[in-house]
Parts: structure tokens; sequence; C-alpha cells
């Protein structure tokens, strides 16, 4: 089995059941999930040795984070224990013109305050050929910048390919802060996932014309866009999932990418929408697995959109989609007929 | 805070979880509602003193309904304790071509039995600057329609803003009796909100030829009914929601309004429910925080509008939803794009 | 009361709960269905003395079975008690493109290893005018094919009318066998549904350009497979449904129908699905009440289809619409406005 | 299967979920029951052919009622469907020294309001061995004890066993009434079971010393009373079960009777409660199984006392217990071992 | 209506249902709680009109705490809206010989960080005639612990009774920091309540030889202990409730009290647990109610024992009890036979 | 870690929620477990490279079984998949004098019919300390028999301490075909448990006079069967659980050792009952525990017991405690107080 590694924070989600409000409810269901945590699960479902590096408490709630990501088959043997919290984030799940809203309370956490001191990332990157990480992680805190790019160091060092995910968080950062720390990280990685605004906030890069809230695409922007990245930070490839959000229900999902040569516009498709959280995680997996894996960019991204369109369809931040499963979907059997 | 009042009953709602069918279910979900309570809470929302008059028996299940007013804000101090029993309705939720089924057993509640000296209207409309009721409330009993009455003249006496929601309920009363009873009782209202059918069969006004299960709207024959509801009682806002029912899962929801001068219908929103049961109250609501606001009749129609699309999405008879969360959608946001 | 007789499997059913998937759900509801228990079910509810036959084990498990159809009224007491256990079916609800799945674990159930001795088929058949059984019953076990024809004889005996829904499982035999043994039993057989596909891989005629994956329908080769079957098997009636899988979320859903002089397409709806299983079950039992109430075919079939697209919308394998509920719908009001 | 009817109400119970007050529910655990029903339960269970005569508004509710008592074996024939309600209790399930509380809505129930017209009591009574009823009836209306005592003379006209529980309500009537009624009912009566409370109360015995809070027992008092009511009315047998309540969650529970020789008191149990609600009913009905069954007054007594120990453990107003699973207690195994 | 005040801190409360272990919980309970909270539903339960004075942030969470506080009667209007973080505890419940765990994220709360300029006492304690806080509050923050105090001044100058629960928490302060700050708030203090273990660790007595984990009680320490913070602080009364731990399941609950003259003991009661968290809470309500109706301590202190004892009962943080319930059990009935 | 392993079945479990009976249950709950399953998971929360061997089949009810052990951090490498079914268990907790019952539906399950070939003993021991295996595998059918076997051989090859729960099941096999197969594999054994009666139906012994049904214990019995079973196998520890069951609620519980020089009998528990199940697949782990640690044998039993008493407090087959918590009890606080 492959080693891949992903570094980050894993929070307790709290959501409301069905399509209940915050004020009206009584219970939360209980998973725990976060960026980089997601995609060590998808991967690990596709077959690799998936290790998910991070700090949590050592309390039962830390435990509990840990024996959610071992059901799934993520390696957590590089989690330490320590620190005070697990950070948390509070999820209310909208319909139809309702947004579903999410509630943050992550500071303070254990990651956000970890020392570099606490990772031997020498161990950590031994045998490893890929390294996932996310806008997210850098922004926690300037200690967890740090951290981040002491890991993207070492991964270089053992030759391990890198992989991004922009990911802007307005609730963590200023864009000027953003941009002074990603823009220095952007020298490490070779695979630069991320849409316009995220390149717009994290990377400076001008944005285009393109609305997110007006459900329709302006790829040209894109395009250009892509081709800015490439040339300034030298990735391998950029890489965006593209969503039309017709409404909390129902959006359409594709993705772009561009390899220096070509620009690729993949296959679209229409979501009814059970659980879109983990949505962009799972079509960042998907595509490293299909680099992984030795297929061209455009399959890669075709396996990456198929299978981010099925986690739409699943609770919970987590994939659970096997390669065989997405393949089906893949060769064109998107009748949801049942499977007996 | 601008103090309201709305008077009616409130009655135990049992609904089978999910989509089950009466007769294969094991649990009842509980909310308590009814059209004047859920008007309350939406301006009790909306940042009003909103005050709910009614009566409820002295034993838990009447406290358990009093409970569920107060957790959204609605002052029940004119609440009166006494009588026999909570009315109860009892809801089956539809899909796609099965309806949803409502059934009733709300005779001989204690509000249905109540008696004038049970209140002190003097008391209750003092400082109060809008009065709101429906059709359902006088025709609970006989009882019941004294009741409105009285209500109704103290509350001129106020110089309090009335509003009404004509609510023909055929399990009530005859055409003939709602027509006796309600004819009288416009005289002390200034908005009229109320569909075809309803003017007719609580008015008496000819019906046009709208087919309620066609899902097709027929907005000539509105202009007509509503220039001769103006003109017979006075009233300043002549209005209606308009529901397109494409199936139990799917509704086009808009509205429409006279004010003497001119004709206005709303913009449409395509709703996927998830529960539809109080859609009517949550737009009498929105026009009415509107209004309250100062704001022309359109801008009013079309909060109501929006508020009420959104209302569809919340389980329960109650929106939950505040002010900026309808502004946000009247200012185009229908995306349903996850609020962080 | 007409006395109408099934015989099959009844199952244990557990499904995940909402749409969650087999590996991350820590409960199962639970229900107990099979085709034609699940038509008993229906038959019991349009007013039928539905009688099913089948062997469960003397446990409690057996006995929650009986308990499970005696709620719906069927007449349980030719259901004999004996043998190891109740088979079971593991059913995951899919979404959008993502696929329900369905696991068997039926080996070796009561049923499937029962002797003919175990039932008095001259008691069974006596006063009965209808019955009922489809493909699953005799590709359970070899034992299970003698007593189909066990019981066909005396049905045929006895003058009852006999309908099959061919229905090939996969998991149960293959097309080899199943040919040998339904291509025998047809001879017992008055009404006939299925579909191309059963068509072709029990009887093995030769299929049609229908890809069911598509989600396109193509009428024009069940049109002349339906002839082919009535020629060869002097059915009265040749019938299947259509299902069109746009998604696992919505399907078209229509029948067609041959009864040796014209062949009708019927009505289709478009059903947003709560729960398929048993949809097809549904349909058979909506034309069975059409026949045996001595309606045309043509409105036998569209009672069938009204029948089962409403089925589409309840939880667990049992259609639990009354006739006056799908006449309600057959009468045209598919706008699903509720019913006070 | 000998056949054996009751008649009376069954009414919805809603109830909280575990021990949560009705103030903080936000949902009901549904199931349906009522004295008389709970006995033709418990007589199904024990393999009788056991009638339950009532009557049903047409609606879903009233079909769930049905639907509930047939999943159980009654024979639901003699259910006539009309009538406006099905009468309510809501349960609140108490623990230590906080008592449970039921709140009682019953009042015009379709049973309340019954015509004798409604029932053909000699069709009813037909074949059968054994009636019962309890003093809950009579007590819901004047109609409804018209109603008993024509039920009564019919079955003493068919030479039918007769049985009640005395079960003094004091929400439906008071001591004058229910001694005047009830005094006149025992005429028919053979068995008579009912507490020193309900002798006073129904019957108008003076009572003697037992405090039913002090959780301590009286036996002489009951010894007395016994002999008296035998010497009155001519009972063939006297029966009691006793209760002391030394906690909401902790009861021990036992019996007596007189059969005019000898006076017994049963083993005690010492019961952890699960739900006790239907504890007298599933005595009445061991009782009455034992002496169907041709057992000396003692066995019978055990029986009962046996039996509904059990139910205490047992979720719902039903007991779901088995005759030989209350045989095996009977045999001296209380341990609770679990059986593999 | 009586005006109280009560000063804390609200958090969130996630618990496992049943006595699921945090490691395998997949769904929280959620109810919003804390000591001081506590009392003021309690208080609103008895009738009174009840402040809760504290800080929650402007996002939902905070306003599903407010409006679990209104769901009770609680008066909201004192609390001021911002800052980061409602706080959170979670919640194991345990059963027998297995304890049940807290686990506490309660740091840089809303409350913790709020500034004395966030509250205008003097109109707080207006027309108030009681203030109670708990050693809690003060712990939280620096800040929190000025706060604290200039509540307390406000309270004096307005002549309001103020009792406080000294409650120490290990996981906020030292000792040392304690008696520093706690010595120095008792000046304000009427009414103590706190066991031994608090009376050292908040107020630096010497302990006495009660071992809190032995069951047992060792009640001559109290007495001693009592009268040297009686002569020290001057209170009015000092109280304590007295739990002896069988068991998680199982305690023996009482209490004890000195008014200067004389050492009482109360009544003890044997409590199944269902939930006992809030339980010393509830006693300080009951004795609070008892000293504001003006009965003697002896009796007060009973109230607050029988409250307190009931709360055990009751899942959540809160007491729900009423006043006439409490005092049934007062009258001596605790049979828990059911009410109907 | 010490890498120790088990190898059994682990089966579906399929439990009614509550006390709910089977025939009145509408969900299960769903764990995984089983003896040496069970044994794994102890194991690994103690801190030991616990391996679970075993196979089962590759959809994903197989995989589900898995994740559930990897869950709690057994380590699955060496479970096959392949085969048809995973073995299944209803479960209904009983109550007070109710009993559980437990239905097994496990024949022809994946490990039942699992090959030698299918594992790589050598691999499996390689390095490893501990094996242990319990009586029901070799029960499960012929094959596994000689599975057993092997496993056996290939761990004393390497050196493997093995310890046998002997657990005879009454389902799977006679006395008989138990006994010859068992004498047979105790010569692999160092370490026995197994209670009087197992000893008597496993492997032959006179039993004693101890009637498990009576609640009381009979000490002598043991002494003598141990010092037999010691003399005739050679084993290093005879070792039982005694359980006492006052009722399917209560239950003492406590164990007894032989080592070869001394009979001890340790503390005894007296346990409110959550979950029974596993109990004594719990004590078997902390007996392991405590041996692997170098306790002396009466430490370990004491550990055992301790262990396993908090087991019976945990919902599912599971023992979810730590050695600090089991150590807290070792130390003596049996009072349930929370732990905060």
């Amino acid at each position: 089995m492959k080693k891949v590694v992903t570094l980050g924070e894993i929070m307790l989600r709290l959501s409301t059941p069905g399509y209940e409000r915050f004020v009206q409810s009584d219970s939360f269901d209980v998973v725990y999930g976060g960026g980089e945590a997601n995609v060590a699960v998808s991967l690990s479902n596709y077959g690799y040795d998936a290790h998910f590096v991070s700090k949590l408490p050592k309390h039962e709630i830390g435990q509990a984070a840990i024996n959610h990501l071992r059901r799934f088959g993520v390696n957590t043997d590089y989690i330490v224990r320590g620190g005070d919290r697990v950070g948390i984030y509070y999820l209310e799940t909208g319909a139809s013109m309702r947004p579903s809203k999410v509630i943050y309370d992550r500071a303070n956490s254990s990651i956000a305050e970890a020392d570099v001191s606490d990772f031997d990332f020498d161990e950590i990157f031994k045998d490893a050929v890929w390294f996932h990480f996310s806008g997210i992680t850098p922004a926690l805190s300037d200690k967890a910048a740090v951290l981040t790019e002491e890991a993207l160091k070492a991964a270089k060092k053992h030759g391990v390919t890198v992989s991004v995910d922009l990911n802007y968080r307005k609730n963590l950062w200023t864009p000027e802060k953003a941009q002074k720390i990603m823009t220095n990280l952007m020298q490490y990685v070779d695979v630069c996932i991320g849409n316009e605004e995220d390149a717009h906030l994290c990377l400076g890069f001008k944005p285009g014309e393109t609305d997110v809230t007006s459900g329709e695409l302006e790829l040209t922007g894109y395009e250009s866009i892509f081709k800015q990245m490439k040339e300034k930070f030298g990735f391998q490839y950029v890489i965006s999932s593209l969503r039309e959000s017709y409404s909390a229900s129902d959006n359409g999902w594709s993705a772009c990418a561009y390899d220096g040569n070509e620009f690729y516009h993949s296959r679209k498709y229409d979501v009814r929408i059970v659980d879109r959280v983990g949505g962009g995680d799972s079509f960042a997996s998907g595509v490293i697995y299909g680099l992984l894996e030795g297929k061209n960019f455009k399959d890669a991204l075709e396996f990456g959109v198929a299978a981010s369109a099925l986690k739409h369809t699943i609770p919970g931040d987590f994939n659970m989609m096997s390669v065989s499963e997405v393949e089906n979907l893949l060769k064109g059997d998107a009748s949801g007929r049942v499977q007996r």
C-alpha cells in the first residue's frame, strides 16, 4: 500500500438532525471531520495507507475523533495527544433557498497550539509518496503556519509529491496575511487546487467576473488565472472544482484543470444534495487518486468530479465510496438503479 | 419594542416522522402551533413584543404549549389557564403526488369554550400597535365568535391596526355561517389576507376560474375580486399568497396585493418543501412586519413572500427566520451556498 | 370479502436510516417484506381477505414477521411455523446518482426448505378467487420450485385466476435454470407481469434494444415481445411496469399492457422517490384489484400505475394506500395539496 | 381456539420518551391501549380467538388503533367505525419518588357516544366462552353504561362466563354514580376483580385500613370485604392484585383471592419497573387464562400474578408474554439469566 | 411576582444518549445549563420573576441557550450578546460503579471575558429581592471575579438578600486563589451553601474526616465547621446538601443547616438516579424558595431536599418540579403511585 | 506494543432498543461482536497490538464489521475476505425477572466455512505473545475445529501463551462432540477459563451442586473441579467468573482461580446491569492483561473481575474501559461520583 500523508485539524462536527434549525434542535448528530482528515479517509477507502497528522487532547473527545478516523481505516499513529481542546463546528443543513450555516468554535484547539517539536516529520514522510494539506492548516495560528512549512520542507526532502487545497477561510485570517504566508508555501507545491476566489484571496490573483451566488459559471476567467498561477509558481497542475448553486438542495458540479498545455472542463453532474460538506475534499482526494494511479490529468479530474458528486449524497464529512463505485458512475451509469 | 397581539388557538401537533403514514408510525414528533400563534412567533423573531392571547388547560400539556411559545420569545402573560383540553391536529407529511393529511381533533378545546369574561381586552390592547386574527378563531364556536368581535372592538378602541387572514376551514363551519359572521367582522379590519377561495367561502364573493389543483394561476380573477373587496369593506390592503402545487414536494410560491390604486404580483419562488404547514401564517407575518416598518406595500409583500418561502424549509409550524436572513434572500441570494 | 392468496417468502429487511451507508450506520430500521407478502398487504388494504402462504421459524423473529403482516390485515393462518431462519435483506437507500444497494442473506430460509407436505393447498385455495406468485418463489430452491407448481395445480383445480410477476433474480438462479422452470409454470398463468429483461431471462424471449440504465423507453420492443408471449403461453394479459431511472431520487413511472387485441401505454408519473422497494409489487396488486373489480384492462392498468406511483412515496416495502386515495390520483389530482 | 370477548375503549397513548417530563419533550412514543383491549391482547397471546368490541372513527388514527390490535392477533371484526374521535391519554413515566402522571383526554370518543344499535351482540357472543369488561366502560357515558348492560345480557343469554375488573376512575364518575350503575351490573358477573378501594368506590363496601401510599399491605381487610362481596353478589371468585409501591421504580406485586371457601395470598414478586401501565389488565388476563384452562383458583391466581409481574418489564400497555414464558417464571426461575 | 436574580454562565451540555460512552456515541443530547441558570429555572418554576444575567455570543448557539431558558419562563432581558463562544461541557452518564464523566471546554466563553461595563447592575437589581451566585462565576476569569463583586455591591446597595453556593471547581482555579477571592466576597453573603470540601477549598476551613467516596456521612464535622463559618462571616444560615454515593445509580440525599442556634439534619431520601447533574442547584433553589416564602429554616431545608431529590429523576440540568409536586413529596408520599 | 491474537467469529448483533420485545420493535441497534472479537477490543484498549483473525464476506456488511473493530483499534489485517455471510445474533434485553433472549442465526458464516489455507498462521503468530480462543470457535463447524487446532499448533510453535474460554454453546454442538474436540485441544492451553457447567459439558468433569438459576454460589465444587482440571491437563491457571443472577437487572459478580497451590475467591461486586453481553469476555481480557503485565494471579483475577463488572454498565458487546479506569475501581472507589 502506498503511504500518503495529510496534516491538519479534525473537528467535532455537531449538526442538527434533518433540516432543523439550531434554535429548535434538542440533539446533535456527531461526526468528526475536517479538510485534511476527510482527504485521508477518502484515500484510505481507495486502498492507500493513509496517515493523518494532527494533535488532539488526551481526553475522550480527542479519543473519539481518533476512533472515528480508525473506523475508516486511517492510520492515526502520528496523531500527538495533548493540548486543551478539540475544535468544533456547528452545522445547520439548509434546503431550497435557505442556506446551510456553519458556526466555528475552533480557536485554541490542540493542533492550533501544537509545536513543531511535537512531530517527527522525518519519520512521518519516510516512504511516503504524497502529502496533502490545505490553506486552513497554516491559517489556524502562527505556530500552525510554521508547522506547515516544516512539514512541507520535510516532504520535499523525502521526495514526496505535494498538493494543496487553497481553501480560504475568512474567519481565520485576512487576505493580506493569507497571501503573505500562502505565497511562500507555494514553492513546495506540485498540484494546486482552488477556485478563483481562493486564488484571489490566498494568492492575490485578480479575480474574474464569476459571481458565486449567480449559479452561472465563467470559465474563461479560470483559464486565465490558471495560466498565471502555473507561470508564477510552477505548479504541475492547477485545478478547481466548479459549483453552481441552484439552491441549497440542488447543485451543478464539475471541475476544470490546466496542465501547462491544455485547459479542460469536466463532465457536469446535477446533484440532489444530502450533505455537501466535504465535497471539495472528496474532489481533491479523487484527483490525487487519479494522479497516483498514473491516469492522465483529464481522467484524474473526471475521477475526482465523479467521486465528489457521489460524496454529496452521503451524510457526514467523509466520502465513503470505493474505487469501483466511482468507476461505475464514470462508466456512465448515473441512473441510480438498485444494485442487488 | 412595538407591542403586537394575536388571538386564537394553539394546538398540539402530532406528526409522523419522515414520510411515514399514520398507520405505520410508532412515534409522533411534537410541536405546538396554530395560525395566530405562528404569526406571534414570527413577529417575535422580527423583534416585536408579541403577545399571544388564548386559553389553555391548567395541566402540563397546556403548560407545554406555553413553554413552546416562550421558547421563541412570545409573551404568554395573556394566556388564561382553564378549560378541559388542548386541541390536537395530526399531520402526515406527503411527498411527490401523495398529499399531506391533516386530521383535526379540536372540538371543545379551552379556547373554543372560553368566555369573554376570561380576558381583559382593555389591558391586552393597551399600547398595542397591531392586532392579527384569522377566520379560524371565530369558527371555533359561537362563543369564540363573540370573543373575537369583543377583541376587535377593543382593538379599534385603542387605535390598533387590524389584519385578518380569512383562512376558511370547512371542518369548522359552513360557508353560510362563515359569511354571516365574517362579513360582520370585516368592519374592524384594515388589512385583509385571503385567497380567492377564502373570499368566496368566507365573504361570498363569486369565485373566478382558478383551479387550485391545476397548479396554474389565474391572476385576473384576483384583481377583480380584490377591487370588489376593497370597495365593499374599505380595506387598506387586500392581499393573497399564491401557491402553485406542482406536487407535495415542490411548489411555486408568490403573492399579489391591491392597495386601492395598483395590483401587484410579487416575485415567485420555486420551493423544495420540508414542511409547508404555517406557510400562510409566515406570509401574513412578513407582510405585517413590512407594513409596521413603514415599507411600501410592494416591499412589504415581497418581504412576506420571501419570509414564507423560507418557512417551507423549516420543520414545524413556526417560521424561525430573522429579518436579516429574509433580507438576504430579498437581495437576490437564493443560491443556498453555505454561510460560514 | 373475496379471498385472494399469495405464496412466497417474507424477509426481515434491515435498512440504514436516512441516506446512511452500511459502513457508517449504528442502527437499522426494521420492516418485514417480500414480493408476494407486499402484494398480500396491498390487496388487504383494498378490502380483500388476503392470505399469505409461507413458512417461518417458531422463534420470535418469525413471529415478528407474522405480526407485521397482521398489522396490515393480512390473514396469516396458512403460514406454517418451522425451519431454521428468516431470510434477510440489507438495504442502503441511494440518492441522486448513488444507487440503492441490496445485499441478500436468504439462503436456507424456512420457506426455501419447506416441503409440499407442510401445506394443505386444497384448504388454501378453497373459495379463493385469485392466486399471485412471482418468479422469486420457485427460484429459492428446488423444493420451492416443486412447491410452487403444486400450489399452481391446486389453484387451477379450484378455478382460481393466476397471476405471476416474473421478477428475475440473478442471485438466485441462472437464466438457463430459470427458463427451464418458469417456462413450465406458465401453463397455469392467466396474467403475466414482467418487463423485457424478465421476459428474456425467465422465458427466453429475445431482448429488445431497451437500455435500462439509459432512462429512455423503447416501447416498440415491448409490443413485439408481448405478442410473442401471448401467442406462446396463451396469457389473458401481458403487462409490464416501465421505470425510467433519471436518478436514485427521481424516476419516471408508467406501464404497458397487451390484451391480445390492443397494446396500451399508460399515463406516466414523475415520482420523487421516498422508497422504491416494493414498487413493482404494488403495481401488480393494483392491476389485480382492477381486474378483480371487473375494470377493463386499460383502467386496471391505470389503477396499478397510480397505486404504485404512490407507493414510491411510502417508507417500507408495503403500499399503504386505500382504493379511494388511489382513485383521487386517478381523477387527476397530483398536486399534493394538503388534505384536511 | 376458544372465543373470548372484551368490550371497551382503546385509546391513543402518547408517552414521553425515557423519563422526560411533558414540558421538555419534543416527541411522543405512540401505542394504543386501554383496559379491555389490553386483556384482549394478552388472551390472544395465550392462544385464544380474542375479540375486542369497540367503536372507532373512520379516519387513519382510528385505523392505526385497529392495526395495533391486529398486530398482536386480536380479531377486530366487531369494531364499528364511526364517531368523532379516538380517546387519548398522555403518560409521563416517573422514577424513584417522582410518580408517573396520566392526563386523560377521552371525552366524546366514538365508543363513549356509541349506540346499542351499533353492535349485534347476538353475533358477537355466538360461540364465545368468556366475556370481560371493566368499570371503565360503563363510566365513559350514560350511553356506554346502557351498552355495557346490553352486552352483559347477551353474554348471559349465550351462557358466557363474565369477569369484571372494577377499576374505579375518579375522572369519569363519582362514587355515587359508580355504585348505582355497577351494583346493578354485578348480577351478570361470575368473577370479580378489584382492590379494596374499587370495592369501596364502585360497590360501596366499607374500606379497610389499607393506606395505598404506605407501601404496606393489610390483608385482613381484604378477606373481610371479599366475603361480603361474595355474599352480596354471589361471585364465583373475588380477586385482587396487591401492589406495594416502594417507589415509582420498584414495586412489590402479589394478589389474593377468595373462592367461597378459602382466602389465598399468592407469591410476591419484587419488580423493577419498566412500564407499569396495563399491569392490572395483564393480571386479569392471566387469571382468566388459568380459569379457562381449568386450573384451580390458586394456580390461576399464581399464573395471573406471574404474568403481570412480567408485564411490568415491557414497554407499552400490552403484555407480550407467552404461556411458556409465564410458566418458566412460575417454575421458579426469576434469575433473569440470558436465554440462548 | 417577586424578582430574583442569578448571575453566571450557561453552557451547552452535550451528553451521550442512554449509558453510551463518549467513544461509541454518534449523537449527543443537547440542553443548556449551568449552576446559576439552573437556579433561575427552578425559581421561575416556583412562580418568581427569575432573571438570569450573563453574556452570550450573537450567533444562533447563543440564541439557542437563551431560547432554552425562555422555554422555562426565565427572563433573559439582562443577557448581553457578544463575545466569542458558548462554554461547553460534555457529559457521559455512568451506572452502577462506573462514574459519570464531565469534560469541560469553557475557557474564553463570552461571560468569562465580559466587562463590568456590559451590565447595568443598578437596573438589574432594581426591585429585586434575592440574588444568588456560585463560586463558579468568580472562578471563570479575573474579569469575572471583578464582575461578581460589582454585582454583589449593587445587590447590597439595593437591599437584596444574597446567597452563594460555594461550588469549588478544581479545573478553574487553585485553593489559594479561590480562598483569596471567595473570602473577600463572603462579606456580601447572607446565606451560604456548601459542603465541607467547599468550605475547605474555597474558604480555608480545616476539613473534617468525611470521605466523600465512602458513602458514609460524618455530621459532627459539619456542625463544627458551620459554627466557625457563621462566626467568621456572619452568615444568617450555613447550609449543605449531603450526598451518599452508594453507586452512580443510587444515592442517599439529605442536607444539614445551622442558623446560629441550632444544627439540623433533614430527612434523607434514597434516590434512583436518572440525571444527577444540577442536583445541588435544585437544592439551593428549594432553600431559597423556602426562605423567600418565610418558612422557618428547617422547613426551607426540607423543601430544598425534597425538591432536589426529585431533580435526580429528571433528564437535563433543570429541575422541572412545581411547588405542589414538591409539597406532595414533603407530605410523605414517596410511593411513586401513578397520578391520574 | 505486545502483539496478541484472538481467533473466532464476529457477528452482527441486532438488538431491540430499550427493553422492547422482538415483536414490538421497529428498529434494531447495530453493533458487531463475538467472544474473541470482544477480547481483542479489550486488549486493544489496554494498549496492546491486538489482532483479530477471522473471515468475513466481501460485501459492505462484512466491511462494517471490520470498521467496527478498527474503530476500537483492533488490527484487522489478518481478517480474510470471502464466503457468503456474516453470522447474526438477535438480542432482546430483559429486565427484572424477564430474561434477556438471544436468537442465533450464524450457520454457514464465512468463518464457519473457512479453510485452513485461508490463513498464514506462521505470519499471524510471528512475534505474538498471547493467543486467546474460546470453545465457540471449534464448535462452529468441523472445518472450524480443524482451523482452531492448526492455529493452536502454530501458536505453540511460536512459543505463544494460550488461553481458552470454554464457553459451551448448546446450539452449536452436543456435549459428546464438544468433549471429543475440546479435550484434544486442551493440550495446547496454558490458562483455562470456564465455569463448572462448561467444565462439565466441554471437558466431561462431573458437575457440582451449583444451581445457576438459584443465585447462590457453591464454591467448594469449584475448588474440587479446578484441581482435577489442573491435574488432567496441566493448566497453569484454572479460572472462572461467578455470576449470581438475582434478576435480569441485578447480578452479583466475582471470580475464583486456582494456580496449583491456592484457590482464591475475588472481591464481589453487585452490578446494576446495562448490558451483560460480553461480560465473560471482558473478564478473560482483564485476566490476560494482568498476567501479561506480570501481576500475581490474585491481582490478575481482581483486575479481570473489576474490568468485567464495569463492562456490565456499557451498551454493546465491547468493554471500553481503560486500564486507569479499572484501576480506579480496584483502588476501592465504587461510589460512582462524577469525575470532572
